[in-house]
């Protein structure tokens, strides 16, 4: 649920607008981008199209800051949790990202396709998403734990794990667009997670 | 060279047509496919635009005709040349993707963006041909050849393969895009040919 519980409450501007983005994000999960108008937002938040150009100059921007707020979502829920075992670390990240892609499909691969479909301001966001996600690997695992998974840092070990992401991008999102069939939740996980020492090892 | 060594010899609509492809690809190697234009094409070709429209109805159709002319030119490059070592068979082959991707890097790259950017006759190109190059690692390989690459044919070792396509492009088109300096073109080869048993490896 993203209304308040008691809509007498008076918000401020800035949560106003992240209540709309909220609001922003649940349409994001059922529906691609390009179906997302300020109309609709106004229709699911009950306000008037009037008012959300308070919040929102136009549709692009209205896109961007929802697509902002998806990112960081993502970003937080597969951040590292501080687990003992590199491994079982990893598997967590990718179990996150592989249900936040089943829970947000319909847009999650919207935001891929206009990333690379040549919106350079969303494409913008994908990359630098893209890269914070593969440089931890690097930088948020400890120097000790990446030696445990058999990574060291060179300039070919990175460009493997950029294919490792993209590996698991299309992964996921295939076993999801062929009905979750190919294989469990539990065997698409150790295949993800599995992955990336068994690259990164091909740089020895 | 693209123009026939003696320009009095009279061709047949559909080797003018051939010919004209021929300048299609040779342009899309160094642009990419949206400046692409019949103007350039008469340009190029020395004929009036009015002939060119003899030869393809429109701008989409002259550019379906070079996609896939290029992506038949792309999976002849790539195909296996019945060499005894598997191994060796895919360095081949991934050698000649790479000096491929190379050679032809502004429009190879166009393609890919213009496949995921919501253009669906392109797209169906491009998902056809990625299709029949992971396809052909089950099917003109020999099921001998597949047992010395531990390769098992089941739907997630399918997934793993269509993994391994997104990588190795991910791969080269970074490896390209970085000046080439991320690693050596022989160590490139050979991650991308030791990412394939090392991947499908992680089915057992």
């Amino acid at each position: 649920m993203t209304t308040t519980s008691s809509p007498r409450v008076r918000m401020s501007h800035q949560e106003r607008r992240e209540q709309l983005l909220d609001i922003g994000l649940a349409m994001l999960a059922t529906r691609p981008l390009e179906e997302m108008s300020i109309e609709l937002l106004a229709e699911e938040a009950g306000i008037s199209r009037g008012l959300l150009y308070h919040y929102f100059a136009n549709k692009q921007e209205f896109h961007l800051a929802v697509v902002r707020r998806a990112v960081a979502d993502l970003t937080a829920v597969t951040a590292p949790r501080d687990l003992a075992d590199p491994m079982e670390q990893l598997t967590t990240s990718m179990a996150a990202y592989v249900d936040y892609v089943v829970d947000n499909y319909a847009g999650y691969v919207s935001l891929v396709h206009a990333a690379a479909g040549g919106n350079e301001e969303l494409r913008e966001i994908y990359l630098q998403a893209r890269d914070a996600l593969t440089s931890r690997v690097f930088e948020a695992v400890g120097a000790e734990e990446l030696a445990d998974l058999g990574i060291v840092d060179t300039p070919a070990a990175r460009l493997l794990v950029q294919g490792w992401a993209a590996l698991a991008e299309e992964m996921t999102i295939s076993w999801v667009a062929g009905g979750r069939t190919s294989c469990t939740r539990e065997q698409l996980l150790s295949m993800l997670a599995g992955a990336l020492p068994a690259l990164v090892g091909l740089t020895d």
